[in-house]
């Protein structure tokens, strides 16, 4: 059933690509579309390996372009050339990019040089290739919009505060942007409790459902550290004028402070349907009934205090890495997703993780002005030296 | 000091004329004025009564024209005329209306006619008579800048929210307004309670400074039905769209609920210079280093609630006086005047207020589309009739 009448409206309908249809983010864009009928075409539908359910969705939504990009699937495009054309098609607005990895870095970059609207749920693609993504959209006009909720908050408060109707110009008389983190699970532990803290401890994060890599980071702030870098590239901000405010109910899901001491914030019940939608359909606000509502009749309390970053390393490393800039976030990013990956299987402690981190960036030779080859390139480096460590202490233990 | 390099910007200064300079508002007004040197000048300035604050504000401002509208003083304008010759100056560009009662309404209108822009910090204007000024400020495209902090709050909201760039258009995708309320000293007060609160109690407002009459107001939720008023003219809401929150800290001035879930909210510490300021400055949220800022590295608890109409009746009075429309408002804000002061001169109890203001509505014969001379004989009406009844319930108990 729809919730608004777009006939009404008499604009054609948004033409969509959507790399990485079969993940979490792409599964919840295609359920917000379905709630607009005519107001966006599926153009073209990419995902890496699930062909079953990659199939399922071509039949209901009938792509004139599908792409298997690691697979083989009769009728579709495959490989990295393939995502790249989905990206690039002529009768293409706006492609969503909810890849994981660096598979997605290509084919935003295409979009962006092809003149796409481009909305970016590839957390990667800012955090370290942000210096080549961000720049060039921004060179060319592009509003790289964000799907993240805490990005989309800041995206939503900074509407019409602008020189222009866009954020490509610096949003005016902003002091700051405040990024909520809901603290995670042990928000309250001391040192020592989170020495000790356990995969299955880590894994029941208080209010998101996600996948393991970024529950854990939740958990250890490095998630509200990798969000902070991507905040740096999607608003052009500095990062003194970047900071975190731990937010235990989620509700509040980032704020801006103006120059007059004035705030915006953005709010609502966590769904990432809110900030998907708003990327599809900025600038409006479609009525969508399978949106969660407020409960104002209720009581309601919200908390909020500043970040440890003592008990909390890896928000610390996040920051020093963003401000030192170059490849540095790139280390910081991957020694992270392989020190994750070891603490999940069991091999290493909650504390290892910022430990490995920081070894990592202490141990980084870095460049500057990389370009999507280099950045690679020390991220391969980078996941090699620190599986090592953890191979080395692993053995050490055993 | 000033926060900003003005001259940086080379625009000329907003040329103003304040209604009211030597009230609060007009004396925030000018305070917030002095810190922007350059940006803006002052045209006219206008006071009732306080001719010696009014002469050292003159001395130190420099207007072209000086209007002591209830008094003399030398070779200054008087009278109504003089509060309506300092509105409608030609080298005007902004006229503040802090004045208080009605003799700011012909001012106001006479702006509006004259393409003045003009910021409102008059509430009975609204409240009173919305459906004569409002309408014609939209008839000309004209915004009225709301000075009020949650009216304000709302509209710093849907900035970039609307089809064009002023809320003339009712801003797009809406589903309710949120206005919040601290819920007075006695929120938590049971009814009983309620009947025996003392003037001195009421008086004790927790959160804002204000004058008697909206500090007993706020007390009894009558300001914020008010308020509700109000912004069914300012932003062109129906009443079903038009909610109130109960909100004891007063640091969320007030929210926009959009049609995706998604709701803004604007915050700070309150300190009405921040709405004067920014109805100033409007779009702009300038530096101003005397203005506060709220502390974020401290933990900070806001709460929430729905209030109750039954204990708080002239919330409901006023949603209904609202929803009928007509002269219905203006007869609930007299009676709500008069029995405020009896109830301050101890005269009347607490819960006296509402019945007064109950009686007063369902005894009044509306009239549906008056103009400011029938609101003017309706208030004076109501005046009579509700001093009347105080005057006779004074002397049944004594």
């Amino acid at each position: 059933m729809n919730d608004e009448q777009h006939s009404a409206d008499a604009l054609p309908p948004v033409r969509v690509a959507l790399l990485g249809s079969t993940g979490s983010i792409g599964v919840q864009t295609l359920d917000v579309i379905a709630q607009h009928p005519g107001r966006f075409q599926v153009v073209a539908l990419a995902a890496a390996r699930s062909a079953d359910l990659l199939a399922e969705q071509s039949d209901r939504f009938k792509p004139q372009l599908v792409c298997l990009s690691e697979g083989e699937m009769d009728g579709a495009l495959s490989g990295q050339q393939g995502l790249i054309e989905s990206a690039v098609h002529p009768d293409l607005d706006l492609v969503v990019v909810s890849t994981t990895g660096s598979a997605g870095w290509d084919p935003t970059l295409a979009a962006i040089i092809a003149g796409k609207q481009v909305a970016l749920a590839n957390k990667e693609a800012l955090v370290m290739a942000g210096g080549i993504i961000a720049v060039e959209a921004r060179r060319r006009g592009v509003v790289l919009r964000p799907v993240d909720s805490e990005h989309s908050a800041i995206w939503q408060c900074i509407q019409g505060e602008g020189v222009g109707d866009s954020y490509l110009e610096r949003p005016r008389d902003v002091r700051r942007l405040l990024l909520t983190a809901s603290g995670g699970p042990f928000r309250n532990s001391t040192q020592a409790e989170l020495a000790s803290v356990t995969p299955a401890q880590a894994l029941a994060h208080p209010t998101w459902t996600m996948g393991a890599k970024v529950t854990i980071d939740s958990a250890t702030l490095m998630n509200k550290g990798l969000e902070v870098i991507e905040a740096h590239w999607l608003f052009d901000m500095p990062y003194d004028r970047l900071a975190v405010v731990v937010h235990p109910q989620s509700i509040v899901h980032s704020m801006v402070e103006f120059e007059d001491g004035s705030l915006k914030a953005q709010l609502g019940i966590p769904d990432m349907r809110v900030p998907i939608q708003y990327a599809l359909a900025y600038p409006r606000h479609l009525p969508n009934a399978r949106l969660p509502r407020m409960d104002w009749s209720a009581a309601l309390t919200l908390e909020f205090g500043p970040p440890d970053l003592e008990r909390f390393p890896c928000l610390r490393l996040a920051l020093e890495a963003g401000r030192l800039g170059g490849t540095f976030p790139a280390v910081l990013s991957t020694a992270d997703e392989v020190a994750v990956a070891a603490f999940v299987r069991g091999d290493i402690g909650f504390m290892d993780i910022p430990s490995l981190v920081e070894r990592a960036l202490e141990a980084h030779d870095p460049v500057m002005e990389p370009d999507l080859e280099v950045v690679r390139r020390i991220g391969a480096e980078t996941r090699r030296r620190v599986s090592e460590w953890v191979h080395l202490s692993t053995q050490a233990t055993t």
